[in-house]
């Protein structure tokens, strides 16, 4: 008996071919199905055995799945709900839907707009915190997920069976599920991945147009390169987050300039037990962060 | 027959210690001396075999040593020329003197001071561009500069032989050594270094000093805690770093704000395509980079 026997996933790239892999191997699901825009990643993931078939019809798909899972771009899964909500609204016993998308806000005010501003009551919004630098279908890990966490953002408006469903779909391929408010999963990943982001391609950028680029460039060492590591992540991807998460996004980087002007008026008035306050503070921070993450691997 | 009979190490750290180990394995010198301030880590250095003897006594080691290297935090480097200098101005042969501080500018001034206002011939500056998360004479590895660059920043007033030996000291470590103007050593490294340690520092404390700053540290992930690896590194090292490098820093910090405030306001105007510009530019240039340290790694 499989807790739900037939799998949609929209967007078959790194995570919902992961998704597939995953719930095969745990035995969550029994038939998978794939469905999106281009037709050569769902024959690659029909080749690869990552999906038993695939359609390009969204209202075959909303007949057949028991989940579906979004898992395209941000601004992508928003339209998708759009379009996928119109048809899930009047049937009894619809499919449960989630999504994977890195911004929750805008993915509820899709929802909202797409149902006379009401929550559909099958739609669970979700966030694994788990990627790669590789992308694409050929790319798909089943153990992606094992050890990482993924946040549910339940709302009143939710059958708590339908929540149900994908708390235990995302357990079963090795996550740890943990709940949060909309606005509150916004802010954290604004200021834990979104930000991060922007200070790396502006730092990047920075150095890029400076006069002395090439110098810089050539003598850049390896903790420049880890510190810039995510200013090579995918642009339009980063683009449409940061666009999607915009004022959590904004009040991030007007908190960070705050605290930057302050390192700044620091070393102009050469205030060194103020620089060395920050620092001391900031280390022990980064110490406890560390250890907790080492503790949880660990674990 | 040594290229240098014997080597003044004046702080026995990790770099003074590696330094000391690689140019006993490469025949570079025959006789290491510690110099310093804490009696316990040159104790460790003799028992670990690191430097031969040791000295509490600067006048000692002037009259001793062949090459003298100052491996102290910038600020103590600056102070120790200051007591150096006077030592060996009116020594027709004294030894050569170099030194591994992260910032040239503040090395040069003092020796300027402590010479009346004429730079030293035998003083050479140079920084190795290496290290590595662990600190102390323990952890000393005889490979640390391998494949690493070194960069001399030699001035006209330099005793060319005293240029000569230094570089071979360094190349006999297996370093590459680079030459390079004071002022631009110094900008190089406030843009990739004392730059990227500076946000990382306001990054954590801005985070720290948030009201979500439980739930952010909890769901911070692998990507973060890389972008934030140098927030670890010693505060009372990079106050002086910060300070001795001042003018240059807050140029880096300046030239960085203005780039970070155009995708703010890209952000805040939702203008996708200046995003996707910046974007697209910095992976490019991150990616070029990467390349590029890889292709160095190779060869």
């Amino acid at each position: 008996m499989y807790p739900a026997d037939t799998l949609g996933v929209i967007g078959l790239g790194l995570i919902g071919g992961s998704l597939a892999k995953a719930l095969r191997d745990s035995g969550f699901c029994r038939h998978f199905i794939g469905y999106g825009h281009r037709e050569s990643s769902l024959r690659r993931g029909l080749e690869l055995g990552v999906i038993d078939r695939y359609t390009l019809s969204l209202q075959e798909l909303v007949a057949t799945a028991d989940i579906i899972v979004v898992c395209a771009p941000t601004l992508a899964s928003a339209n998708l709900l759009g379009d996928l909500i119109p048809l899930v609204k009047d049937r009894q016993a619809g499919p449960v839907i989630t999504d994977a998308a890195s911004v929750k806000g805008g993915l509820q005010a899709a929802a909202l707009a797409a149902n006379d501003g009401i929550f559909p009551r099958q739609l669970v919004l979700g966030h694994p915190i788990a990627g790669s630098e590789r992308s694409g279908v050929d790319a798909s890990d089943a153990d992606l997920f094992r050890d990482h966490r993924v946040i549910l953002t339940p709302l009143e408006a939710n059958d708590p069976e339908a929540v149900q469903l994908v708390r235990a779909m995302w357990q079963s391929t090795g996550a740890e599920v943990v709940d949060m408010g909309v606005a509150e999963h916004d802010a954290v990943l604004a200021s834990t991945s979104h930000l991060p982001h922007v200070l790396a391609y502006a730092l990047v950028d920075a150095l890029a147009s400076s006069r002395d680029s090439d110098a810089i460039f050539r003598f850049a060492a390896g903790g420049f390169r880890d510190f810039t590591r995510i200013a090579s992540s995918d642009p339009v991807m980063w683009r449409d987050i940061a666009l999607a998460n915009r004022e959590a996004l904004l009040d991030a980087i007007d908190d960070f300039s705050v605290h930057l002007n302050t390192l700044r008026t620091a070393v102009a008035e050469q205030d060194a037990q103020a620089l060395q306050a920050v620092f001391e503070r900031a280390k022990k921070a980064r110490d406890d962060f560390a250890a907790l993450l080492e503790q949880r691997a660990r674990s």
